[in-house]
């Protein structure tokens, strides 16, 4: 593969040579800038050989770097070994950024170059200024296309209606929210390129980018007209009444461009979220509206049905992933390991008192048999309701879990051996909803580290479920309550704690989340009812082992007094944390409190749904644990 | 007053039909946008009664309405009470902004008016789009200025150089420092209206503004050239040399409209902080690179030299408030209640102690005579150090205290009673820089709602104050290490955490602060070493009591491993706080570990300072308290 990789490379280098490009930049964006692509749009994979979610590749004649964040340092590591590619760590203090390596690599009148169609309007501005050649950047022109071999083609999927009864709210009334919005704001035009935000206006769902539930177009609107820019053959006969009958017309894909191009103003559009192609094409002057897209800051906050709904779909999804712990406990520890084991506490009870039972096989499960059984369980328990994973598994055993966004591979067999941590963050999509969740097992003796990073990171996603907070409260604040744990030790995690998540649509939602860096004004958003994200603290020890725990927390009402309006969370996810891999001595009487609470309703409501022996283990797993009194 | 204020507005009203304007906003800033500012520019007291630091007054022929936040509501509402003026509280859900309310209130041709010298540049942008006369807003005419009578004159001071063995810097170095920041912006010019900035980067000080030891300029920094445009009265002949060796030129102050409409761009200028008239001068198309002002940015990173300064400084305001701490203890008590108390623990015994010995007067003291009493010893123990307040010293007892920016007055005699609660927030200018600092003292029998609001102020100052965190760490995230003891009860006060302080320079300095609500990217910023800040959460029940407690906090490296750079805060303010009003059983052991270890500190660095009465009640106050054992 790094062979392969470093040819497309060279072509693309003849490529630049022949159109006199000193720089060009490779995005991992598609035409809509969504964070998950086709293969059509994996120009970065193709080009670098690094396959993690999120990074930029700049080529010179003789060198190449390539930028991605924290997520997928280790990885990015691993991945660009010997391709001659520079790995650019995003975040830390001494990477420069795209555009100073720019400053740096471009002699005095070279013309840089990047496909404007893929790149984000304000991305694009910034590098366009970079150009030393007089003759503005190239930026019509997609060169790795140019050169790509065996390019797949763009994937056309057929799209569905998602009921009301699923989703809360009419096409019609969702186009009249956006109406509202764009007169609000003065706006005459509202241009939308980000896929989701269409797919949640129409309520039509697709299949064009593998577990995103989405289809490939832009949308225009206007006070009375509205125009959806899509290949047609997404659209079937029953599809195509429903557009017309709530007033959206199908137009050519491609002529976005001119429509855009007579647009009289004020357009509302959102600069982070068009291309700089799209943007561009504009009429000069006319007055540009920057803001979220209206359908963006109505979709975080989740309706009544939904919410109802999204119940529904952690119950299906919890049972599965519970039964999922349940089987990799007893096949992983019936590998004879377990007598090696000190005994600790009701889990490790549990495991004993199964392996006896369960002496199955005799070859160590892979990473890969997981991502196969967790599917299996899926199907199994939200049949008639599962519509296939949020995102690809990840499934991780040791070392590998320290990629904070590991992928495992069906060819490479990595067996779970009975010491250190598995840890699997995985997800569905339901017709109920979308699911996200992180375990981390125990599989056998567990070093203090192990153990520490462990307990710490439950202290971390328990108390930040727990937090209080008034109406308003940025997202930013909480992310103290999960970070407080690590940064007395000194430790931390290179990743966010949450992201907002989707209804039936992408697993990571803009704009709100869980952070503590902010260098823009877009990962700010105050925290309201309805909203649906993630809490995952995790601890990585590179070369060793990582720890990750995620539930999805539904953003509620508390209550209202004299000092404002309070809010808090709903926890949704309900599946077992492994309490073989605390250590009880660094957690307060309330982190204790909250674990046995946990657990209590996670018992309460998964025991009816498990068979004799699922349950019994279930029960021990949700034993009460015991405060020791000498700890912090 | 009320009648005069009323009679104010009744004159601007006939004035605004003479110019045929129908809404007329009246701001609370002077042309540099101000927080504090000289009495020429108090328009907004001068005719709406409202004293309060922040407000804007919006006048229709026949309604009137005065927007401020949370800090001032209490004392708006009394201000207004009858004044025909409606209390628009900013940041509550129903309140309507300035501009939805004008909308409301404009006639269909209705044309609007303000000062636009005296409006900063991005409100008067939006103010001026809500015009519907078609000649667009007034702006060049000061409608207030045209009706006041008895209007103070602009105060002009004589400024004076602060020597680098205070500042740290030369003005020389700093310059060269601004000019870098311009010419990485790819800036030519910039222009700086903010008043702290200017005497920053000149380190000359003065006395224009009560408090705020600045003085009324401009300043344009070109490449080779920079201009200051000021009352030429500021500047005796040894400034004037100092300047013209830096390579600074004095201007007529209000030439710098015209030299701002003659700039040769790109402009690098902070839009925040400057005002529309000031802006709109630049020449059509001029590019502006709108960012914060390099010397802002600087400036609240202390250097060392500052820094060390900074605990001289802090050794001497302490010292102040501790003696005035004793000073009151064994003044209040002495009225004979000190026998009704239950004696708590070591600091009611203190105080008992001394009621004992110090039987001294019969009238009960005053707001205004603690006032008197803390200038006094300012002034003692800061002898040839201390050049004045550095804001109006806030000394309120009972209900008073409620109203967080509350202003004693000389002529209201506030008796202070045997009972409840005393605040006290003030501080000092020293050549060794600001101080900032809140104490809440008991004067007697507390009920159990005011124990428990000092109880959970304590512990969320301690636990604030004890963070440690990353670099890069925004400072909306440490908020909640302040909230959450009050947020976990559905409780919260109305006022930031924290803001910036500068060195012998404005008490409330941009752009830093600890707070959990941000409408803006201008409140986020992340701490840095060397970052001045203040800690002070509060409780407040209206009508009945107020507690704050606050010191000065600097941010400083703690260490760097392989997670990281971690910061934490050195407490600079080094005063005792009254442990006769804490319910330790809401304190957990480490909000008593981190109490007895300040209150040792305390104890360590005043004791040799003090005479032997104060010595020995200050050894009883810092007295370690107990941990109780069923407590949380």
């Amino acid at each position: 593969m790094k062979k392969n990789m470093r040819k497309q490379l060279k072509d693309l280098r003849l490529k630049m040579q022949e159109y006199d490009i000193e720089i060009y930049i490779v995005s991992d964006k598609d035409e809509h800038l969504s964070e998950y692509t086709g293969a059509h749009f994996c120009a970065l994979g193709e080009f670098s050989g690094f396959t993690g979610g999120d990074g930029t590749l700049a080529v010179t004649p003789n060198e190449a770097a390539l930028w991605t964040d924290g997520r997928y340092f280790i990885q990015a590591e691993v991945e660009l070994k010997d391709s001659g590619i520079d790995l650019m760590r995003m975040g830390e203090k001494d990477t420069p950024s795209v555009n100073m390596w720019i400053r740096e690599h471009l002699s005095e009148n070279g013309r840089i170059g990047f496909d404007g169609r893929c790149t984000p309007y304000l991305e694009g501005v910034m590098l366009a200024r970079e150009d030393r050649s007089g003759l503005g950047p190239l930026t019509d022109t997609d060169m790795c296309g140019l050169v790509w071999k065996n390019r797949p083609e763009e994937y056309v999927s057929e799209c569905w209606i998602l009921q009301e009864g699923y989703c809360g709210q009419s096409a019609g009334e969702k186009l009249s929210m956006v109406r509202r919005a764009m007169s609000l704001a003065g706006a005459a035009v509202h241009v939308i390129a980000s896929l989701d935000d269409i797919a949640w206006i129409t309520n039509l769902r697709a299949d064009d980018i593998p577990c995103n539930p989405v289809f490939s177009a832009y949308m225009i609107i206007k006070k009375e007209t509205a125009f959806l820019y899509s290949d047609i053959r997404h659209f079937n006969s029953e599809v195509t009444a429903y557009l017309t009958d709530i007033g959206i017309e199908i137009r050519d894909k491609d002529s976005v461009f001119e429509d855009t191009a007579n647009c009289e103003g004020p357009v509302l559009l959102d600069r982070k979220r068009c291309s700089y192609e799209l943007v561009n094409r504009l009429k000069a002057g006319t007055r540009i509206i920057d803001r979220l897209n209206p359908a963006m800051t109505a979709k975080c906050r989740k309706n009544a049905v939904e919410t109802e709904n999204i119940r529904l779909a952690q119950h299906m999804d919890s049972l599965a992933v519970t039964r999922f712990i349940y089987w990799f406990k007893n096949t992983v520890f019936c590998e004879g390991e377990a007598s090696n084991k000190k005994v600790r506490n009701a889990s490790d009870a549990a495991s004993a008192l199964f392996n006896e039972e369960h002496k199955e096989g005799q070859r160590y499960i892979t990473e890969w048999d997981c991502v196969r059984k967790l599917h299996e369980l899926r199907c199994e328990c939200g049949k008639g309701h599962f519509i296939g994973e949020s995102f690809n598994t990840i499934s991780a055993y040791g070392p590998n879990a320290a990629m904070a966004h590991y992928m495992p591979s069906e060819n490479a067999e990595v067996p779970i051996e009975p010491h250190g941590f598995y840890l699997v963050d995985s997800g569905g999509q339901y017709y109920e909803g979308t699911t996200d969740i992180t375990r981390t097992l125990g599989c056998g003796e567990l070093t203090d580290r192990e153990r520490r990073a462990f307990t710490l990171t439950l202290c971390a996603n328990l108390r930040l479920a727990a937090a209080v907070f008034p109406s308003g409260c940025s997202n930013l604040v909480l992310d103290y309550a999960a970070r407080e744990p690590f940064w007395k030790y000194g430790m931390n995690y290179n990743h966010g704690t949450g992201h907002g998540v989707g209804y039936l649509l992408n697993v990571h939602e803009a704009p709100v989340g869980i952070r503590y860096k902010a260098s823009t004004q877009e990962g700010i958003y105050p925290l309201e009812e309805g909203m649906y994200l993630s809490d995952e603290p995790g601890f990585y020890q590179q070369g060793s082992f990582g720890v990750r725990l995620e539930n999805l927390l539904l953003v509620k009402k508390l209550y209202e007094n004299e000092y404002g309006s309070f809010l808090s969370f709903e926890t949704c996810t309900l599946v077992p944390f492994d309490t073989s891999c605390i250590e009880p001595s660094l957690m307060t009487a309330e982190d204790i409190r909250l674990l046995n609470s946990y657990h209590e309703r996670v018992y309460r409501e998964l025991s009816a749904d498990l068979n004799e022996r699922e349950r019994k283990w279930l029960e021990m797993q949700c034993r009460p644990v015991a405060f020791e009194l000498y700890s912090c």
